[in-house]
């Protein structure tokens, strides 16, 4: 299934969706799931998946307007750095991962977080925010949503603990990144958080090794790589981050992103306004946003 | 206002209580603030005040337990690392700010968080988490809780977002801290946020440059700094953050720890299970949480 958050039709407040087989009509599941958000859906979908599945003529939303599938998350997106080896050399190379300037591969993964308040939808603008950088960028990823939540999963046991997949856009201030060291501010100024289209569910995604990420500028293809190419895969990633922190239903993972960001090229090719950005992995859709200037 | 979350006297469930002038005395608020949590009250905060500073006549409750005064943060904690001078130094004499390794003062305040899932109460014990670290360590941390909400707030206005102040123990699994380059998993591991023992509202506290930090291991004096040493203080810390992220009612920003942390010693001492840590604030009570051996 492919779930949406959408305002629009009949519903005055955000209801939960679905989109049909033609990727493009929202139907609306608000007869089934009542008021809830896609979050609280998560938290209850063994109990509400099999009325979800066998719902039949839902009514059609005219114009939807689709919001990120969980708008506000319960907590900071579990985001990961350097997860690909290409560009994890033109990371190193551009100077930017002050003070480490390392090509070497890392260790153990890099895990940082993104603040709750990035969080946008798939075709909503992002803030140039002139004011505090000059050196914005651009970062398709995978982005795991965790189902049930746990502590110490095994690499064996992570895919149980996976509800589905959405696709982040882990846009970046390249100079906040660099000069703050931790990355926590770079990664989460307002709007720096795109996401969606749609949250689908692990069955429909099958095999997320499959899959691939890439992301264009303007039209111009930047990224492009298989996620089998992650460095850290899912199962490993779960199994780091769950070792000593409890993981919640509704938590997103944005796995890490390909070679080809604007700090790649020489010299940068940072995002201006008027810039459009769009994000895609296979089977989950688009994220096409585009980038505006701080309202003054 | 000395604020807390407790259970117990005639509440099954936390309820927001009032501290006496004794320091000791939990008086129960929910006449006042109803089933509401602290987090809501600090929303309401304007509204509910005038009720909650007349409230007389309060019930004692008795044998109250003191959980965080926010028990469920909306989102992660800010927190803010290398923000003490001699502990700049400490920190790069240890060789844990791998791979930096530097003495020299940061040029902008270093920005992290801690994950929701790793606040626990006052007098609560600390996992060892002996299976993913053998370098467990205490920060004793002035927190500011922020009141009003913002974005692009400068620093002469920074006081009016501040709600009050509580203490976190910034605890850190320094193998983990240096291994995945970023801290987030080595800050956020279950039970590593102890906070509290009381919300202190900003009116009570007055100047907080004038407080004192300190800690203790086993009531031997580790940590012991006045909060005007900060290099990034309280205003700038609001400034920065919220040049591009929107501050949140109840969100939590611990500012920073002083020297006297277990890597800042020849060799390292670690704490290991059994240990009790104090971390104080002047007016602001006492944290007291023993490590606990992890639960097979």
């Amino acid at each position: 299934m492919k779930l949406v958050t959408f305002v629009g039709g009949e519903r005055a407040s955000a209801s939960v969706g679905c989109v049909g087989d033609d990727d493009v009509t929202v139907h609306d599941l608000s007869g089934v799931v009542g008021q809830r958000t896609l979050l609280d859906v998560i938290d209850e979908w063994e109990h509400l998946e099999p009325a979800i599945a066998a719902a039949s003529d839902l009514p059609v939303v005219t114009a939807p307007r689709l919001l990120a599938p969980i708008t506000r998350p319960r907590r900071n997106l579990f985001a990961v750095g350097k997860n690909y080896r290409e560009h994890v050399r033109e990371f190193g190379r551009s100077g930017y991962d002050s003070p480490d300037r390392s090509e070497d591969l890392p260790i153990a993964p890099v895990v940082f977080s993104k603040a709750t308040t990035a969080v946008i939808g798939p075709y909503d603008d992002i803030d140039a925010h002139s004011e505090v950088t000059s050196e914005l960028d651009y970062e398709a990823e995978l982005a795991v949503i965790v189902g049930r939540g746990g502590k110490a999963i095994p690499r064996e046991r992570a895919f149980e603990h996976v509800w589905g997949y959405t696709i982040v856009n882990d846009v970046t201030a390249r100079d906040l990144q660099r000069d703050h060291k931790q990355w926590l501010l770079g990664k989460s100024l307002d709007t720096f958080a795109p996401m969606g289209p749609w949250a689908v569910t692990a069955d429909q995604v099958g095999d997320p090794a499959k899959l691939v990420v890439s992301s264009t500028v303007n039209e111009e293809p930047r990224q492009h790589a298989a996620i089998a190419d992650l460095i850290f895969d899912i199962p490993e990633l779960i199994r780091v981050i769950s070792a000593g922190i409890t993981l919640l239903p509704g938590d997103i993972i944005a796995t890490g992103t390909p070679a080809g960001v604007g700090i790649g090229f020489h010299p940068p090719r940072f995002l201006v306004p008027g810039d459009v950005v769009e994000c895609a992995v296979t089977g989950l859709g688009t994220l096409r946003n585009t980038v505006r200037r701080t309202a003054s």
